[in-house]
This record gives C-alpha cells, sequence and structure tokens, in this order.
C-alpha cells in the first residue's frame, strides 16, 4: 500500500495526474526555461545517462546532402546541443546565443533514443514524428502573430464533407472570422494546403494559422475571410486517430499524394463550402495557398481552373520533383506553357511566390520563375533566410493573407 | 557534410522528419504492439538504461492511500511493467494476459524520468502530464463506440463567447450532430463538464465524446442533439497554449474552480448557446453532466437552476471534499436539502449517478444517494470496476446520452 498527502486545501488531483507522481515519486525538473537575458534553457533528469542532446529549428543549421528520385539535393538541417550533466543526474544545455523570438519545435536525443522533452507538454505531431514546441513572443515581433491576443476570435471547425472522388466522407478544418454567425453576409475564401508531412491539422497546428488569422483581422491588416484547411491525402478520411481505419501508425508516402487525384478532386470541396457556408461564390472571392506537396497543388488546381482562383500563393513549393512522371492523372501536369498562357490571359490578381535560400526545393523555383520571367507573366516573390521550415511557411502565410480580396 | 540516400520514387519526405533521421541514425523501434494472441508488446530502445518500466489503466491496478483537506482516502492507482533488455539495447515488456478492447493511456519510466512512448504518436495532455495512447478496437465491445466509423460525422467546432463574469472571451467545444447545417430543425442541448484536471478539450481528446455522440447517433441509441464542452476552469479563456497567457504551464489548482464561481457564471453559457444555434431552449430539451469537478459542477448547477436543466448526469462527482467549505459564492452549496426538495418537486426526467467501486470518491457517493434515498428522491444508478479512471467517464456518457430527449 502506498501512501501520499495532498497538501491540498478545497481541491484535488485527478488520479491519473498524482499516481504518476505516487508511482515514481519526486518533482520532474523545468524545462524549457526562457532566461531574463533570452538565451534557452533545456533540462533533462536521467542520472544513468551517457549522452543528451538536443535538436531544433532554434539552433544553426548544418548542411545535408541528399539524393530525391535520383536528384542530387541539399538541405539545411538543425544543429545539436549537447547537454552537461549536473547534480542530481540533471543535464543541462543553455544555447550560448539569445534565442529570437519565434515558434520553434525540437527534440532530446538520449544515448540513441529520440524522445520529446518530457516536462513540456506543448508537443506536435507531424505524420510519424514527435517534436516538443517552444514558443518565444515577444510584442512587436513577427512571432506575436503566432500568439492569442484578448481579440475577438473565429471558430475553429472540424466538417466533413462527401467526397465523390475518394468515395468516402473526409474532414476538413475551417475557420470563420469573428462576426460570421452574427452576420447576414458572405465571405471569400482562403483554401490553405499542407505539405506531405501533414492533414488538416497541421496548419492550425503548427502553422498558428487561426492566431495569424485572428490577429491580422483584428489590426485591420487583413479582411475577414472564411479558411479552409484541407487533407491533401486524398487516399486519407482524415488525421491519424481521426479515421475509420483505427490505431494505425501514420506513414509518410500515403498514395495519391502528388500524383493529380487530389487536384482533380479539389472542385468538389470548393463546392462543398460554397454550399454549406455564406460564401461569395466566384473567382474574385477565392484564394488558395500550399507549403511544399500544397504548393505544388496549388499551381496545379490554380492552373487546371483557370477561373476558380484569382489569388494563389506557393509556399517553398515541391515543383520539380519527378512525380509528376509517374502520375494516374498526368493531364493534370501537361501543358503547362498552355496552361500558365490561358491562366495569366485572364489577368489573376495574384501569383505569389516564397521560397528559403537554403530551401532543397530553391533551384526548382529559381527555374520555375525564371520561366514566368521569360513569358513575362507577373507574380510577387518574397525570399527568407532558412530552408524547408515551418517558421517559414508562418511568414509566407502572413505576408500573403493582408494581400487577399482588396 | 552529412549524406542521406532518400529512397522514394515519386514523394519526398518533408526535411524535419528526415532532418532528425538523418542526424541521429536508425531506425526507431515498433511500440505499442497488439498482438495476435491479445497481448501488447512496449519497446524503448536505451542501450545504457539500467531500467525500464510502464505503467496504464492496461495493468492491474493497487490500493494508494492519500489525504485529501484531512480527509484520509484510498484509490486504486496503476500497477506497473518492468521491462527486460534484448538485443541492440532495446528493452521489451509483453503484457502476461490478453489487454480487453479499450481506450487506454500509459507512460514509460527510464531510470528515474517519465517518458511517453518515442515510438507512438498518439499522446494525451491532461494538465501537466502528457501520456500515449493504447487503442484495442473490437467490434461488438463497448471500445467500439470510441472508434471512428464510416458514418455520419457531426461537425465539431471551437467557439468563443464573452463571459461577463469572468470579463474576458472564453473557448467552448461545440458538437453539431451530422445533419445540423442542412437542417432548419431546431436540436436539444446537452452541455458536458470536465476534471479540475481538464479543459473545453478533454471530453474531446481523453473522453472520445464526438465519436460517442456520432455512433450512438447512426445506431439511432440517441437523438440528434448539440453537445457543449465547457472550460470549467473560469480564470481560464482556454486550455493551455489555446489562451493569451501565452506560454504558461498547464497547473493543477487554478482559482475560482470550485467555489461557485463557475456555477454561477453557467447561465450565460446557456444563454450564448441559445442565441447562436439553433437550439430547443427549454428545460424539457436540456441536459447536463459532468466528470469529477465536473460532476460537483453539474450538481450545483442543476440544484440553483431547477428549471434549466431536465436530466443531469454526476460520473464520479467529487462532492464531499470539504471544498464548500472556502467557496467565495457560499449560497451556490448552502441550503441543499431545500433546493433539492425544489429540483425533485417539479419533476425532473432523470438524475443519473455513476462511480467506480475503487473511486475515492465512492464514500462520498454512497453519503449522496442515502440522503436521496431517505427523501425518497428518483434517480437512476450504475456502479462499474475501477476507479477514478476515463474508462469509467466514457462508460457513464455512453450510457447517459441514450436516455436524454426521449
Amino acid at each position: 500500500m502506498k501512501k501520499l498527502i495532498i497538501l491540498a486545501t478545497g481541491l484535488f488531483l485527478g488520479v491519473t495526474a498524482f499516481a504518476q507522481q505516487a508511482l515514481w515519486g519526486g518533482p520532474q525538473v523545468e524545462s524549457p526555461v526562457i532566461n531574463a537575458d533570452g538565451t534557452v534553457t533545456f533540462r533533462y533528469q536521467a542520472p544513468k545517462a551517457v549522452k543528451v542532446e538536443v535538436t531544433g529549428d532554434f539552433l544553426p543549421t548544418e548542411k545535408m546532402e541528399f539524393e530525391m528520385n535520383g536528384r542530387k539535393m541539399t538541405a539545411d538541417v538543425p544543429g545539436v546541443g549537447v547537454f552537461k550533466e549536473g547534480a542530481n543526474g540533471v543535464w543541462e544545455y543553455t544555447t550560448p546565443f539569445v534565442v529570437a523570438p519565434e515558434m520553434y519545435t525540437y527534440t532530446f536525443r538520449v544515448d540513441g533514443q529520440t524522445v520529446i522533452d518530457p516536462n513540456n507538454v506543448f508537443v506536435n505531431r507531424d505524420i510519424a514524428s514527435l517534436t516538443s514546441v517552444l514558443l518565444v513572443p515577444k510584442a512587436g515581433e513577427r512571432s506575436d502573430l503566432y500568439a492569442i491576443h484578448p481579440v475577438a476570435h473565429g471558430s475553429v471547425s472540424k466538417v466533413w464533407y462527401h467526397s465523390e472522388t475518394a468515395g468516402f466522407d473526409r474532414r476538413l478544418t475551417v475557420y470563420t472570422p469573428a462576426g460570421y454567425e452574427t452576420s447576414k453576409a458572405k465571405y471569400p475564401v482562403l483554401y490553405v494546403l499542407h505539405g506531405i508531412g501533414g492533414d488538416e491539422d497541421a496548419w492550425v497546428t503548427q502553422g498558428r494559422a487561426t492566431q495569424i488569422l485572428d490577429n491580422l483581422i483584428a489590426r485591420g491588416e487583413a479582411k475577414p475571410m472564411i479558411v479552409v484547411f484541407t487533407n491533401g491525402n486524398i487516399s486519407q478520411e482524415a488525421a491519424p486517430l481521426e479515421n475509420s481505419t483505427g490505431y494505425t501508425r501514420p506513414t509518410v508516402g500515403l498514395p495519391q499524394t502528388m500524383e493529380g487525384t487530389f487536384e482533380t478532386s479539389f472542385p468538389e470541396v470548393v463546392k462543398f463550402i460554397d454550399s454549406r457556408y455564406r460564401t461569395i461564390a466566384k473567382k474574385q472571392s477565392r484564394a488558395i495557398c500550399g507549403l511544399s506537396m500544397g504548393g505544388f497543388h496549388t499551381l496545379y488546381i490554380t492552373l487546371n481552373n483557370p477561373d476558380m482562383f484569382n489569388y494563389s500563393g506557393m509556399f517553398s513549393a515541391a515543383i520539380g520533383t519527378g512525380s509528376e512522371q509517374t502520375a494516374a492523372h498526368k493531364e493534370i501536369y501537361e501543358n503547362v506553357d498552355g496552361k500558365l498562357a490561358a491562366y495569366f490571359s485572364k489577368k489573376p490578381a495574384l501569383l505569389w511566390i516564397g521560397i528559403g535560400q537554403t530551401d532543397f526545393l530553391y533551384q526548382a523555383n529559381v527555374d520555375f520563375r525564371a520561366k514566368l520571367d521569360a513569358a513575362g507573366y507577373p507574380y510577387k516573390y518574397m525570399e527568407t533566410d532558412g530552408g524547408h521550415i515551418w517558421k517559414n511557411w508562418r511568414i509566407y502565410l502572413s505576408e500573403f493573407v493582408p494581400l487577399l480580396f482588396k
């Protein structure tokens, strides 16, 4: 029989929480800690460990070469911080630099095993990887857009639509701006697409998209708009543990992600949204954007439906990877030059392209812009530091949204 | 410069995912695995570790004594499974029993540090504790209600209302049943309240409430209804990382949880829901239930608003903890006998009470039922195995919901 005295007046703990404490005893350490000087300290209690490290996008990057579909590419990957063991088996690492205001993800590596920080409850899932979240907010900095402020908040809903293409119901995340429910007005719609590592949750968790929208709208820097986050894995009903296949481990490389089926099916999403919500159901009031695979989807959905979107944003778009070669719906990727000509002849309000200087997709985007330049097609372009990371995608969304529906 | 070759045709990985693999190399182990014989195997790779254990509610429990507000109580807490080290530093534990179909949570303990299973991406947060999720589904078993089936799904929305009591906007989770958006009908409303370890997310993540509702409604075993999940921590806008206080570590024992303020403020939630949704805005079509602290809230909200709810459900209700003694709104907890008499004189359709036989609140619920019995007040009662755990709360919700609005 174990004993525990809870020193509480007028409150009590759920057994799940205190059972852990009781069974295993002792306080956990505090990690991460944003120090007064702007450095960040990470801690991990492991008296028997031989080596403890941290990696994450707050650390300086190093170069990595890799091959994809036979093409040599280079990517920036996060560096490593090495912990030192202190008293009571508490390992500690403090950054030797001030950590800039941003939202970061990180993991620990303890004697060969990757773990998230057990003392940090803010966790992201990206495909089959868990990471801990570090948010360094600062008023006046860009990362302030990612924080929640006491402004009017939109509603964020998980909604199912029937996909004729897939043959089953599929899940969307839908943001309706503050005031939508009490208004009779019609609203423009932005569609936001994730990368191959994501699903309909990704932009809302790692992307902080609903915070960005709330804050930009509250500041008067963006129009109130409905925002729809699709699931670009057309073979999947919904995010892992949210679909009827049950307890399946998420994997990368789901079927039908970059072979035309999702692009072909996209108009059924637009049709559903226009039927369910008070939208301004015309090109002038529709926008689409996406990151990585979602940037690739954005390009081809736009080009194959030139009367559908007036604003298109390609964020670190995964063009030039060769996936078109084995597509099930080759027609989606064919005659790009002709489709570009047709698209631009209709004078879309905005084609927006953003990419990081060390993104492994940088050259493919250089090549694509060269094609646009050669034909004299107009677009807006943003180049940032860093690579294929969420930091950049949050920046691109923050830049793209204020340009819409003006 | 590091090198990595990705053996992929027509797809690629997000850099975040492969960077981890690349930096640290080697495949992670598979865990948990539900074996063909119904046992479950857990694995953890830690060549230098001295001791690896697992605890979780799939394991037989042991007794724990504790004191709360000076009262001695006993609770069941999960037992411990001890791993054995195998080849390549992979530790392994297989249950010596068949794990019954259910949804469980568990954590590992590695040389004194609690960690979640790094190879399982299904993670729950409960206050400041992370746990890994193990779902053992089986058709025909109760746990089948917790699985997602290819049936019509309701929408699940995060919605903000203005609380005059709190002085700021607060977040709710709202379930609207399949068909709500395309119908013009009015719907009954069930309010579902969490425990002191929770917030407006808890019933939807650990409670599987929206799956239970979808499945019961699809089977015709429950009426279509709107379900509202409140945040019972009235001093809090929303769940951690979803509120404007930023990167604050969740704590137990938030102010104003069991001292009357939330109960006093509850009618403003009902007023908001009746104004925002197509509800049947009368007592006959309103129900309320809650677990632990939420069961306590349910009792006092019901008794202080005898014309508001026709159905009330107390799940492992945290009555008899003494918190009423230091309440800010003492009037909420005073004259219980008179309030019970007034409430029952109006002939409510249902007072439902459920508790586990080894719940540390069992005796308090025995005492409460004795009071009802002595006065001849009707109620329905369910007693289950086990203690103060989510398994029971999912069962109680599954039993309570089919009784509503008939």
